[in-house]
């Protein structure tokens, strides 16, 4: 094997779409002319992990770490140097899943955040499209404040909505209404917003279809993706 | 677990993108409403198996069933329950594979052309577009055999110009030249074949493109979808 790389164990199922897509994204984002150019991946598509919003909003449901901890060990011993999620939710797990292996890794909300804050000049306001779970385990918060950021959230309304397209709509293999999204979207923004995070993964598949290629609209699952080709040694396109 | 739900267990990267474009139809084409109700894959995108054609045409190559072996059986070893390769000329390896596992190996050459056989009415010839590698281990051949059709593949013009889409197109990131796939298949038919397979999984991911849904078209990657799902116990959409 080449020695410069690396292999990308990824802990997939939340959600399959989301994986499957971040995956695409990390073949389309390298630079390659033959198979062998590209990153080799190891991906349990765990499906049977149970749902994160559920538990974070409820901690009598399952506890999703339980099996995301054996999943990220079953990688490691598997060969992969370095671990991502392709959900931005399930980062509320973080650091309970990277404290019990030995490999690096990549936090997406962390990295989300770093890259707004080094590529929108004068960026004081983030706003953050993600789901319940997310937006109540403050990650994306802790991060704003690490990097001097005000965070942002959507009116109780707007987050409702989100929420029907985020379950009801993508994960359910409908067509996301992305009129309403984009009308949650200009709301941050006239709230005073200098970019907005596409913090849910499955926004990151609706942003692909819009097309939209807005500089204030920060996908987090590009921002993943990039990072694991650069860590696993791989070149961008 | 669901008792009867089980792990399928992908070897992948031959090449990346076929193995992103085939999980992708396994999520597409699975009936479900959340996460839960998709089937848990573990998937290795091996992208350092050496390239298959290569092989097949001078066995002084790499031999790349060294590397799936491994990866079949670090599969097995994972608790996949069903194992399958999205690539048709991988397909030459599949007796040498199959016989080093004890979970069983869908084989999506067999699968394609059994579809051919009661789906096409009254079919008497199948045309094959695939790889030199393919074209050559005889696979296709001795399955139409097997179901009573006689198999037909493009001249040599034309198959060299299919190389050029696999190789020099799909699998280098570049636009297919769709006008030019669409003559070798016409060629075919007016050759006397009742239906066409597209078998090689860069071809697959080029017929979603053109989006034909002719009937007299058979995409093998779309056939080990389907099989696939209901290997694990799934519901297909």
């Amino acid at each position: 094997m080449d020695e410069n790389r690396k292999i990308l164990g990824i802990i997939g199922g939340i959600g399959p779409l989301a994986t499957v897509y971040f995956m695409n994204l990390v073949v389309k984002k390298t630079k390659a002319d033959k198979d062998q150019d590209h990153i080799p991946m190891i991906v349990l598509n765990d499906t049977l992990i149970p749902d994160r919003t559920d538990f974070i909003l409820d901690d009598k449901k399952p506890d999703p770490a339980v099996r995301m901890i054996s999943d990220a060990k079953k990688l490691e011993e598997n060969g992969a140097d370095v671990i991502v999620m392709p959900c931005n939710t399930a980062h509320f797990f973080y650091d309970e899943i990277s404290k019990e292996i030995s490999v690096p890794m990549i936090n997406i909300v962390d990295e989300t955040v770093k890259y707004a804050s080094e590529n929108i000049p004068g960026i004081k306001k983030l706003g953050i499209l993600a789901t319940m779970g997310t937006v109540y385990s403050g990650s994306y918060r802790r991060c704003c404040d690490k990097y001097g950021l005000e965070c942002v959230v959507p009116s109780e309304e707007d987050q409702k909505n989100l929420m029907t397209i985020i379950y009801g709509q993508v994960k359910a293999g409908k067509k996301a209404d992305t009129k309403l999204l984009m009308k949650i979207i200009d709301n941050l923004e006239n709230d005073g917003c200098d970019a907005v995070v596409m913090g849910c993964t499955e926004l990151s598949v609706v942003n692909e279809d819009m097309n939209l290629n807005r500089k204030d609209i920060i996908d987090s699952m590009e921002v993943l993706a990039e990072k694991s080709i650069l860590a696993c040694g791989g070149r961008l396109n």
